[in-house]
C-alpha cells in the first residue's frame, strides 16, 4: 500500500515543479473534464486524500475550497501540511487493517460500508485517474507532461539472483 | 494485486460499454494527449498490460498497431484474447513475487533492473492513468465518463464488527 502512495507523492511534487515554468493564468484557467482546472485538480487530489484519511480515523474533512488555495504556493504549503497527517498514517498501515469496515452514511439515509482497504485504494487510483487529466491539459498548454511511469522511481529493490 | 486488476477491469468493460452510444468517429478522432483518441487508448491498455505480462515470463511481446484493431469490436476481441493469459497469471500471483528481477535491456545497450512488483504497479497505474484522459475526452463528446471510484464495487468484503 505503501509503495502507491509514495509513487502518487513522487509523481505529484513533479507535477509541482512542472507548475512553476507555466504562467499562472494557465494553471488556473478553466478547462473541460475533471474539476476543470490543473491547480485545482492539484487541491482536489490532496483534499481528498487527507479527508479520506481524516474519516477513516473518525475525525471531521475538509470543507474548504478552492477560492482560498489558489496559487501554487498555497497547494504547496495545504499538501505539506497535510502530508504531516497523511504519512504517519500510510506507513503505519498493515494488511489487518485490509477488512475494518468503514461505515458511510449515505444521502439517501442508507449505510454504506466500505472496507479500509478499499478507501485506501481509493486514494490512490483517485489520484492516478486526474494526474491523467493534467496529462492532457499539459498537452493544451503546449508543454511535455510528466511521466507516470511506476518503473525506475526505486519503489520496490529487486533481489538479484546470486 | 489482483485487487486493483479486477477494478481495472471492470471499468475498462463500463468504457467499452459507453463506447457503443458513440459514433465511431468520435472514437476514432484525433485527440490532444495521450496516445491521441479514446479506442487507440483502449488498445493501448491492452497492448501494455498483456506485453508487460508476456514479458515477465519471458515471452515475446505484441508488435502490432492500432490499425489492425481500429473498431470497438476488434479491440474487444483482442481484450478477450490476451485476457486468457494475463488473467490467469495475475491469479497466480503472490507476495514471493514482488522482489524477483525482470532484466529490460535499454536503447543505450545498459541493462536496467526492475522488481516485478514494481512492473505491476506500472501495468495497474497505466491504465488508471489512461482512463482519466478519457474521462477529459468524453467531456469534449459531451457525454458523462465512468465513474473512476474504487468504492461501491464489492472488491472487498469489510469484516463486520460483531
Amino acid at each position: 500500500m505503501q509503495i502507491m502512495f509514495r509513487y502518487n507523492w513522487l509523481v505529484r511534487e513533479e507535477w509541482y515543479r512542472w507548475c512553476e515554468d507555466v504562467p499562472e493564468e494557465e494553471l488556473l484557467r478553466i478547462r473541460t473534464g475533471g474539476v476543470g482546472g490543473i491547480l485545482h485538480t492539484l487541491f482536489h487530489i490532496i483534499d481528498v486524500e487527507w479527508s479520506w484519511i481524516r474519516s477513516l480515523q473518525g475525525k471531521s474533512d475538509f470543507q474548504e475550497g478552492f477560492d482560498s488555495y489558489n496559487s501554487l504556493e498555497k497547494v504547496r504549503n495545504l499538501d505539506a501540511a497535510f502530508r504531516l497527517e497523511v504519512q504517519p498514517f500510510v506507513h503505519s498501515w498493515d494488511v489487518g487493517m485490509e477488512t475494518r469496515p468503514f461505515y458511510d452514511p449515505q444521502p439517501d439515509g442508507k449505510m454504506a460500508v466500505d472496507a479500509w482497504g478499499e478507501v485506501m485504494r481509493h486514494i490512490i487510483a483517485h489520484e492516478i485517474h486526474h494526474i491523467g487529466q493534467l496529462s492532457v491539459w499539459a498537452r493544451e498548454v503546449g508543454k511535455k507532461p510528466v511521466s507516470a511511469n511506476v518503473i525506475g522511481k526505486d519503489l520496490i529493490r529487486p533481489k538479484l539472483l546470486s
